[in-house]
């Protein structure tokens, strides 16, 4: 008789953005006459940018020629786009990445999730806590995380770093030694950053106990700050130990549009085995290529008229962050994150747990966030809210939320 | 210091296609005079039907407008193409599936070598042999396989069911017996099929032992005779024993679209738990649902202008398969596959090996084909030519293969 892979079954409940789904669902239909603004998931809502519809119908067109049409994609990306990336993400900041080492895929959070097949059974992980969840549900169902300790809200063979106030969200190195260590920056859930001084100490840390880290700079475009790094590759030394995720979801609005890439560096290495080749492999094996009409849609965004254009996209989202940060403050509240980032990290007025200010928020204000619990136990007594939603909806969101 | 997936190293050599592949490469570079067909790998050359054009159109401007943007599609896909795929590949062929037991994905390679995740390690696997690489591979890398035994080209813990001219390329049940069974049919490489009796006694054999039947359809549109099953549901019991793969890239011409789906019914369980459950779960946490525009290219399939434009680019694709096989056979070839499927599995003439048969017709007749070694140890004197390419390069190549 077949087995399952019981891994699975140590997953506590569902996926955190489904149960939002399913309770907001809920009020929405007892209180049809509410309306509701969700500023909990990151998704975007401006539509994509002109240049980007532009190359979608170019390429459609394309495709609907018999000269023109093409097939299956290379595994690992068109050299178009690999080459636009390596130019604009890496060599005008001064990274030593080359074309050949991006593998364009269909989202950060599939290469997130994939990327620890690569690695050995009995690695040890560290997360920052709180963390965006698929790091540790993907290794959860590989059986890399040990038990479910229901009381502490922790698996048994995770090292969690716990990030808050006290520490301003940039986690200290923890007591026992990781194989691999997952950092968002910025971040998400907290919206928090690192100094470019503060990476080098954490790359530095991983080539001393021989430890990779895992880097996902998904929201890069959202950094306004001189000395914030956009890349872990503006560290020195980042190409024994790192490898960085991007996305185009937050900065170009492809959310629904499906894009992202890797970037492994050819120095990265176990022994004699490179990472590079193993993840060529995987990709080669369980993958064929992100579409062709989408790699031409993700050429775009490099274009001087899609730069101009994401630029102001990415500028209206930060005026809803700035929104919501100071009138927040304003109302009283303790805030981070939201200069940097698309994410506004409160404290719960009155030491509410996160839960019940979720569901105070929605009774009372008709404002759906993310509770911060749902990010890990140090996220508890915290709240998430985004700054992807309209400009409209967000300044009425905090008018409602300062009434309260 | 962290380690990585050992099993990665069993795989031996690169990727089939990869390697035939960087022959082709050097050879063309080699002979820039020489003018190569290619009816290797199972890449389509026909454009996208007018239908599929307009929809991804249509769709493209709907993301370029506030109104009509579409952010994070539904993890297990729109409900348009859900209810369109259980309306039309399975109610109407009297098959119970409904919409929520499917699950749109960007392609059958990615779930067919996904899909083992959420079984235990210790089941055994059972493939046909010669096979589709990709279940084997996908099996190496996470640890299912055991080692690799050179002498045999087979893996020390898989169970290989040899399809020879001798038993038609219809499998008989293997004396050990298997927790996961992989079949594909219409077949790749072979282009055989099982009627519909044969395919109801392997459901039985399922049910009768527990192992669950993973079943590759991707090829189904190509069938041609009557009782030949397209779906593995119109197979009585089928519900408690299969998960069946399907694909857009071969039916639509999708290859560089990616399009497919897999089919996870609710009463397939293991103890209390059912694999629907699992498999939703392992999409909400590492994918993040297909393209928008391309569900709407997806829905396309299924109007009544794509139906009768698809049709017609399948008949075209069969009158390729009819003149190589008829082609091959006037010459003297035996011949197999090509009625219900766009393969053509030959026997290498004179015992030749599949390698050097590969290399002779490279260097003789400029036609690239793959060699039936590479898809396992009973591939070993056969060819597999695809009818994917143009009818003038089909007619050409065959024509060149007669003078040799």
């Amino acid at each position: 008789m077949f087995k399952i892979n019981e891994n699975y079954l140590k997953l506590p409940g569902s996926y955190l953005f489904s149960t939002i789904g399913k309770k907001v669902a809920a009020y929405a239909e007892a209180h049809p006459d509410k309306r509701l603004i969700r500023l909990g998931i990151g998704d975007v809502t401006q539509p994509l940018a002109p240049a980007i519809i532009r190359a979608l119908h170019a390429a459609v067109d394309e495709m609907g020629s018999r000269e023109t049409f093409r097939g299956y994609a290379p595994d690992l990306g068109y050299d178009f786009l690999r080459t636009a990336i390596a130019e604009n993400d890496y060599k005008s900041r001064g990274c030593d990445i080359s074309a050949d080492e991006i593998f364009v895929s269909d989202g950060a959070k599939c290469d997130c999730s994939n990327i620890q097949e690569i690695f050995g059974q009995d690695n040890r992980i560290a997360v920052c806590d709180p963390v965006y969840p698929v790091y540790v549900d993907s290794n959860v169902m590989a059986g890399r995380a040990g038990e479910w300790i229901p009381e502490k809200e922790m698996f048994s063979n995770v090292i969690y770093m716990p990030c808050t106030m006290d520490n301003d969200f940039v986690p200290a190195f923890p007591k026992e030694t990781p194989d691999m260590i997952y950092l968002c920056y910025p971040n998400n859930p907290t919206g928090a950053t690192l100094t470019k001084a503060q990476l080098q100490d954490w790359v530095d840390y991983a080539n001393r106990v021989g430890a990779v880290i895992l880097y996902d700079a998904a929201y890069e475009a959202y950094i306004s700050e001189e000395n914030v790094p956009h890349s872990i590759f503006e560290c020195e030394g980042a190409r024994t130990c790192a490898i960085e995720f991007r996305s185009f979801s937050k900065n170009a609005g492809f959310t629904g549009v499906r894009l992202g890439f890797t970037v492994v560096p050819r120095d990265l290495k176990c022994g004699d085995v490179s990472l590079h080749s193993l993840w060529a492999r995987r990709h080669g094996t369980k993958y064929n290529g992100a579409p062709y009409i989408i790699q031409r849609a993700g050429e775009a965004v490099y274009s001087p008229e899609g730069k101009a254009e994401l630029k102001e996209q990415v500028a209206y989202y930060m005026k809803n962050a700035h929104v919501i940060y100071e009138g927040l403050k304003s109302a009283g509240y303790t805030v981070a994150g939201g200069v940097n980032a698309p994410y506004i990290w409160l404290k719960t007025p009155e030491g509410m747990d996160s839960w019940k200010f979720f569901d105070y928020l929605l009774e009372t204000a008709n404002v759906v966030g993310t509770p911060g619990s749902g990010f890990g136990p140090s996220g508890e007594g915290y709240f998430r809210l985004t700054a992807f939603g309209t400009y409209e909806n967000t300044v009425e969101a905090i008018e409602r939320i300062k009434k309260l």
